[in-house]
């Protein structure tokens, strides 16, 4: 199977230009899977919530899905993307999937920094898991990865892959985010952007860095800090072994960590 | 606070040779608390469970956590250990703390790799939590770093500092316990081991890199690949602010994250 990100700068407020260059990259790509960085049409830094309001889209009939839709219809493959959602009164940071068949699934971000709380709504508690032609996968965007508890309760639902949209700049989440692969014994695909933004008043650098992890930690990719694909090849039925080196039945040991007497 | 670790090499089934180096030392050194390496009195490698139980010792009447307590004594301040304990017919792979008034208590390890299951019992469930002078430790033994429901069932339970004596040759549990202090914003101190021995058949190269890490994931202190004693002052009330930058009430969110609806 190949896998991989996109990471791309953005030119906020030019959706339709965001749109356009994503097409062009993946175009010449090839591909089964790929995934795009958090908010890769709109960019991260919202003045407040109108600002907000005036960016989102319904899913799957707004224009970010529909253009992720036309592109894995072309390419028959799977497309992970994140976007500005509106339903009803309320605003999502919400990740997409996209496949030859058309719409594949949703997951609304959970856990929200605090800058995205002032113009976000968080997700319901959820556990999204998604089957792609036999491969599951688990979508996390960005901070959901620093809670151990969502991505278990995905490994624990059968995830092979967790695709990980992100825009950050610091230097923790490559190292949270392995650690997600390691300790749930998956692979990982994060697509972090790359460029620079005002985000609450403060220039954001944004690090690219963006990394496809294997369940035993092993870095396959791992991206700069200017725009690139990154596609690797990968066998995703290696998640379901749950065997480390030191521990066979790793697995055993994930549901005894996670059971409710401990 | 003056807090650190002491990486060091063993000489396996020299018990007394091995607690004399240790006492030699930390005698010099000025610290409050300082953490040793895993098993650092007997070495990692048995041939068997009859030479385990051969290196077994109650708790805490025993000579290692009466060495311990002999330097706690005079140092007036804190040693994690780590030991072979016996408790009727079994064995455990335990951490003590050891304290200016003597015994503070044990953890026995919970999570055991193949190797260690072959001749350890696991331990019991449990958080235990110590109060150091105000100060509140958990212990956290080597692969048990690996399962993030344990460290933070410690954290929710007012972990300040996770103290982990570890005897690792890879390369990815620097990055893991580098995870566990961001994700519940305590401090880490790991001790691991240097040297070379025969476990299970073939020879391990245990890799030191013993680290302090903070709660917002600086590496304070990291050692290199020989013996070394390493110290840092730190305000182990930092933990407690569970506010990271980027979200300033995170313990809401980890309890949010942690939630069993969730």
């Amino acid at each position: 199977m190949r896998v991989g990100f996109y990471q791309s700068d953005v030119t906020p407020g030019d959706r339709q230009g965001n749109l356009d260059r994503m097409a062009t990259a993946l175009s010449g790509a090839s591909f089964d899977l790929v995934v795009l960085t958090e908010l890769f049409a709109t960019g991260y830094g919202f003045a407040d919530r109108t600002a907000v309001v005036a960016q989102a889209e319904a899913v799957p009939d707004g224009p970010t899905t529909g253009a992720l839709i036309d592109i894995a219809r072309a390419k028959h493959a799977f497309i992970v993307g994140s976007l500005v959602e509106a339903d009803g009164e309320r605003c999502y940071n919400t990740a997409v999937i996209a496949g030859p068949h058309g719409f594949v699934g949703r997951h609304r971000k959970i856990h929200l920094p605090d800058i995205e709380r002032r113009y976000f709504d968080p997700g319901e508690p959820d556990t999204p898991m998604f089957d792609l032609d036999g491969v599951r996968v688990g979508l996390v965007i960005c901070f959901e990865s620093w809670f151990p508890e969502y991505c278990r309760r995905l490994a624990l639902a059968g995830a092979d892959i967790l695709c990980h949209p992100a825009n950050f700049g610091g230097t923790m989440s490559p190292d949270v985010i392995r650690t997600r692969a390691i300790e749930n014994l998956v692979f990982t695909i994060t697509a972090n952007r790359v460029g620079q933004e005002m985000v609450g008043g403060a220039l954001e650098e944004f690090r690219g860095g963006s990394r496809i992890v294997d369940p035993e930690g092993g870095i396959l990719h791992e991206a700069g800090r200017t725009e690139a694909l990154g596609i690797v090849d990968i066998d995703p039925t290696r998640a379901r072994r749950k065997a480390s080196p030191v521990c066979r039945d790793f697995l055993a040991e994930i549901r005894r960590a996670s059971s409710p007497q401990l």
